[in-house]
C-alpha cells in the first residue's frame, strides 16, 4: 500500500473537538503536537512486531462529546447554598465540567476516557473567588458533611483528582490565581494558589509595575507540567522542578502558607528559620488537600540571570561511570548544577534516535571513539547565578566528567533539550491512537542502592517481551538521586495495565525504592503508603487528618491512604 | 587600697569542687576558664558604676557540696524495675546526680544554684546502653505513668531538662554516645543520639579504621556549645550551628531519625527527597523530648577540606551598610559563606575591647578613616569547601562589602575569634561572681523586619539604666536572618531579672521576631508557644502529643507549651 520509507501514521493535528473527551485527557496546549519521528516510529514498530497497517487508522480517540449518566446528587437546595456563597457563575453543574474537572493524566484516566468511560465525578464545580469564599465553603460542606475536592492545574499523574465521594470540586485556577505581591528585600512572592507556572513566572522575570521592584527574578522551579500545573499543585504534592538540583524541591522553595482546614485556619510564619518545635510549616506540605485546602503561599525567588546560564553535555562510556562521575559532583563542594540530568543505555539510545543524533556523522564519531551503544549514557545541564559562579561550576563538572572517561558533546545537545522539555508528554496521544501506553514512574534513592533498584526495577519491567524501558536521573542531592522509569509498551486492556503497572511499584519497594520521588501519592499510590512507611507512620498522618478534618471531608476516599 | 590600674579581680582560676553546685552550673570544661580583660573590666566598672572594692570578694560561688531534701518518692519496687533493665550500675539516686541531670546553663538556674536553692529533681536517673533499653524504659514507664526526662549534653539554656514532676531521667550521653557507622557513598553517618560534637567531628575528620572510610569529613555544625552538646540535642532542639550559612542548620543536616515513643517506634526512610505525603521526619525535628526519645539518627556529613578554608573580615561604616552588604552576600548566587557574622555598632565596640583592638594603632587608623565608634560594625566570616569555591565566594564577598563602603580588616580578626569561638560562655562565671549577668536571646527575622526588630529589642533593653546591649547576626538565609541580642547588667534578684527577661521576650514578639532561633523553646519559652504560633498550630503540636504520648508522660510540666 505504501512504501515503508515513505509511510508516516496520519499523527493526529487538530485540536480536540470542544467539550469532547479527547478535550480533557489530551497534554498540554490544545494546538500543539509532538510527533515521534522516523526513527522512532521504526523503533515501535520493531519493538512492538507491528507494521505500517497498524497505524493506518487510530483507534478509540475520545473525539465523542462528553455525555455522562450520574444524576447530581446535590439538592437543588444546596447547590443554591453555594451560588450565595460565589455567585451563579461560578458554580458548574454541566457534564463536561464534572468530568474535565475530576481528571487529571494518570494513564488509566486516559485509557478510560477515550473510551467515553467515565466513573467519579462531583456533583458540582465551585470557582472560589478569593480565600473568603473558601473559607465559607468549607465551613458549609464541613457543616453539612460533604465532600471537598481541589482541582489546581490539573496534570496530576496518581489519581489525584479522583472524586469517589462525589460531591464539590473546587476549580482553584479560575480565580484564585493571582500574584499578590513581590517582596524584593526578603526575595520572595505571595500569591494564591491557582497561579500557573508560566503567568507566574513571567511575572517574576517581567515584575508589573505595581509591584515596585527593580530587579528580574526567577521561580526556580521548572517540572515538565510547568504549562499546565499551579504553583499551589507543586507545594501540596511536593513537586520537583527540572532544575532542583540547585533551587531545591517545592518543600525548600515554599516559605510560608495558609491552609483552610474543617478545624480552623493555619497560616505559618514567614521566618527563614526557628527553632520553635515541630515546624507545623512541614506538616502541611505534601498534604494533597486531605488536611485542608491552600489558599496562599510565599515563595523564595531567586534572581533571574539567564545570560549567565553555562550549559554542558557529556558522553560517558557507561552508566557506572554517569553515576559516579555525578556523586563525585553532587558531593564536591564546588557549588551545584541547576539542571543535571544522566540517561542510562536504553534511554541514551532511544535519546539519540529522538534527537535524530542516531546515524549521523556525530553517532559515528562518538561510537568510533569507544562510547558504544547500549554501553554508553548521556548527561547534560546547566549552572545558572552569578556570572563567575557558573563558569567555575561548569568548569568543575567537566573535570570530573573527563576523569570518569567522558567526552563533551557541548552544550547543543542541552540547548535541543531545553527547546523540547515541556513538549514530551504530547507524544503520549500520538502513541495512544494506535494503543500504545508510554508512561512513568519514579523514586528517590540513596547512591548506594541507586544500581540495586535501576536494575531490580528494570528487570521487571524487561521480563515483559516488548517493553521499551528507559532511565534517568534528574534531581540530585549529595546523599542521592531519584530514578525515572518511562516504560512505552503495546497495551490498552486496562486490567492488564494496571496489574503491569502494580509490578512495578511492587518492584520498586522490593528494592528500597521510595513510592514517590515528586509525582506525589494521590489515590494511585495509597495503597502502598502503609508497606512503605510502616503502620507506626501511617498513624501519624491519621491523627493529623482527624484532628484536621474530623468529618472526613477533604479529599475523602483513599488519598494519602488516610481513609 | 589598690590602685586603679593595678586592680584585677581575683578571678576564678580553681576547678569547681567535686559534687559542688559549682561544678553544675560552671560552663564547660572544670579546668578551663576565660577571664574579661582589663578593658572589658573597666567598661563594667563604669557602665555599672562599680569600683574596684565591689570586685573584692566575690559572692555566693556555689562551692558548697550539693545536698537536698527532696526524698526520692519512686517506691523501691519500680527504682528495681529500672535495675532490671539497665544493670545497678546504670541507676543513679545520689542527691548530686539528681541535682546534675536535671540542671542545664539557663542564667536562673546558675543563680539558685549558686545559692543552693534546687526546686525540681527527677527520683532517679538511668543511663541506658542502647535503644533497646530504652524501648524497654518506654514501655514500662509508660505503663506506670511514670515521667521521663532526657538528657544530653546538659548545655540548654531554656531549662530544657528542668523535671518539675519528678520521675525518671535518662542520661543519654553516657553509653549511647557512639558512631555506628559512616557511608561514604551517601556521604552520611549514622550514631546514637549522646555522641559529643567533639568526639562527633574527631570520627569524621580521622575515621577509625574499622569504618573503612578513605576521605575525612565534618559535622558541619559548630554551636557556641559544641563542646558540651550532643548530636541528638542538636537535632531535637533545632539547633544551628557557627557554620550554619553554608551547612545549614541541624534541621537540615539530620537525614533520618528514630525514635521511641509510648505509640511505638518511629523510624524514617534516608531518601534525600520524597514526595510520599507530609514528612514525619520533619514532625519529629524539635519535639524536645516531648514526643519520644530519640534512639539514633542519620546525619548528613560533608568533605572536610580545611586547608580550602578562606577568612574574611570587614569593618562597615554604619549598620545599615552592614545588613545591606549582608543581604546582597546572601541573594547574590554567587556560593555561600560558612562563617558570617555582623556586629552592631555596640557589639563591635565591646568587641573591639574584647580583643584588646581599642587603643590601638589599627583602631586609630579606622577612626581615622572615617569609622567612627558606636557608628562602625564588624564583619567576619569564613568560606569552606573546594578550593577555588572558597576562593571565588572570598573575592564576592570583598567586592560586595567594599561597595558598601567597607575596610578590609584582613583574616587576622577571623583568626582570633576561631581561636576562642567556644569559650566566651566561661566569662559568665566571672561576672557573675560579682553579681553581673550576662545572658542572652536570640530570634529569627525576615530581613525587611530585621531593623524594627533590633531597634525595637534594644530599646527595651537599653531602657533600663546600666545595661549593656551588643546585637549580632550570625545565622543568615537569602530570606533573613537571626538576631542574637547579648546583655550585661548588674543584678542577681532572680524575681527581677525574670521581669526583665520577660521584657525581653515582649518585646521580640511586639516587634515580629520568632521566639528562637536556635536555642528552642524548653519551658523557657513554652508560655509564649501560643501568642507566637497561634492557637491552631499549637493545637496541632498537642494533638501530636497526644498521639504519641498519651498518659503524658515524655516530659512533662509544660515543654513546648504542650501541657
Amino acid at each position: 500500500m505504501f512504501t515503508k520509507q515513505s509511510f508516516q501514521p496520519d499523527w493526529c493535528e487538530k485540536p480536540p473537538k470542544k467539550k469532547s473527551y479527547r478535550s480533557i485527557f489530551k497534554w498540554g496546549n490544545p494546538n500543539e503536537f509532538k510527533h515521534p519521528n522516523s526513527a522512532w516510529y521504526e523503533m515501535i514498530k520493531e519493538e512492538f512486531g507491528l507494521t505500517d497497517e497498524d497505524f493506518e487508522k487510530p483507534q478509540s480517540e475520545g473525539n465523542e462529546k462528553v455525555e455522562i449518566d450520574q444524576k447530581i446528587k446535590l439538592p437543588k437546595k444546596k447547590i443554591n447554598a453555594f451560588i450565595d456563597i460565589v455567585g451563579e457563575k461560578n458554580v458548574s453543574t454541566d457534564d463536561y465540567s464534572r468530568v474535565k474537572y475530576s481528571h487529571g493524566k494518570t494513564v488509566d484516566e486516559a485509557i478510560e476516557l477515550r473510551r467515553n468511560l467515565v466513573r467519579n465525578v462531583p456533583d458540582i464545580i465551585v470557582h472560589p473567588r478569593d480565600k473568603k469564599d473558601v473559607l465559607k465553603i468549607v465551613k458549609y460542606c464541613n457543616k453539612q458533611k460533604l465532600p471537598v475536592y481541589i482541582f489546581g492545574g490539573g496534570s496530576s499523574v496518581t489519581f489525584g483528582l479522583n472524586t469517589p465521594k462525589g460531591g464539590v470540586m473546587l476549580a482553584m485556577g479560575t480565580h484564585m490565581n493571582k500574584l499578590l505581591s513581590i517582596n524584593e528585600q526578603n526575595q520572595t512572592a505571595t500569591m494564591q494558589p491557582g497561579i500557573f507556572g508560566p503567568a507566574y513566572e513571567e511575572a517574576l522575570n517581567n515584575p508589573p509595575k505595581r509591584f515596585n521592584v527593580e530587579r528580574q527574578y526567577t521561580c526556580g522551579h521548572f517540572p515538565q507540567s510547568f504549562e499546565y500545573s499551579t504553583v499551589g499543585g507543586w507545594v501540596v504534592t511536593l513537586g520537583s522542578g527540572q532544575a532542583s538540583t540547585y533551587y531545591g524541591d517545592a518543600y525548600d522553595i515554599v516559605l510560608s502558607q495558609e491552609y483552610v482546614t474543617p478545624a480552623g485556619i493555619i497560616k505559618t510564619h514567614d521566618y527563614p528559620g526557628t527553632a520553635t518545635g515541630p515546624k507545623i510549616n512541614d506538616i502541611m506540605k505534601g498534604s494533597e488537600g486531605s488536611f485542608g485546602i491552600l489558599v496562599e503561599l510565599t515563595m523564595k525567588i531567586f534572581r533571574h540571570m539567564p545570560g549567565n546560564r553555562q550549559r554542558f553535555a557529556f558522553m560517558f562510556p557507561s552508566w557506572d561511570a554517569a553515576v559516579e562521575a555525578s556523586r563525585e559532583i553532587l558531593q564536591g563542594e564546588f557549588g551545584k548544577p541547576a539542571v543535571y540530568r544522566i540517561a542510562d543505555p536504553e534511554e541514551t539510545e532511544v535519546g539519540l534516535k529522538h534527537f535524530g543524533v542516531q546515524g549521523t556523522p556525530i553517532d559515528s564519531l562518538v561510537n568510533l571513539r569507544g562510547f558504544k551503544p547500549m554501553k554508553r549514557c548521556l548527561c547534560l545541564g546547566t549552572v545558572e547565578g552569578e556570572k563567575d559562579f557558573t563558569k567555575h561550576v561548569k568548569d568543575h563538572i567537566a573535570k570530573v566528567c573527563k576523569q570518569y572517561g567522558a567526552m563533551t558533546l557541548t552544550g547543543f545537545a542541552t540547548m535541543l533539550w531545553e527547546k523540547t522539555r515541556y513538549k514530551e508528554p504530547y507524544m503520549r496521544e500520538d502513541l495512544m491512537d494506535y494503543g500504545v501506553i508510554i508512561d512513568t514512574v519514579e523514586s528517590a534513592v540513596t547512591w548506594d542502592n541507586l544500581h540495586r533498584l535501576h536494575q531490580g526495577v528494570r528487570s521487571y519491567i524487561k521480563k515483559r517481551p516488548g517493553t521499551i524501558c528507559m532511565t534517568h536521573a534528574s534531581h540530585f542531592y549529595p546523599q542521592g538521586t531519584n530514578l525515572y522509569f518511562i516504560f512505552i509498551l503495546k497495551m490498552m486492556d486496562l486490567k492488564s495495565y494496571r496489574k503491569f503497572h502494580d509490578g512495578i511499584l511492587d518492584a520498586i519497594l522490593k528494592h528500597g525504592g521510595s513510592i514517590s520521588h515528586h509525582h506525589g501519592i494521590g489515590k494511585l499510590f495509597a495503597p502502598l503508603m502503609t508497606r512503605h512507611l510502616g503502620k507506626e507512620q501511617m498513624a501519624v498522618l491519621r491523627v493529623l487528618k482527624n484532628h484536621f478534618d474530623p468529618n472526613n471531608i477533604m479529599n475523602p476516599g483513599g488519598h494519602l491512604g488516610l481513609d
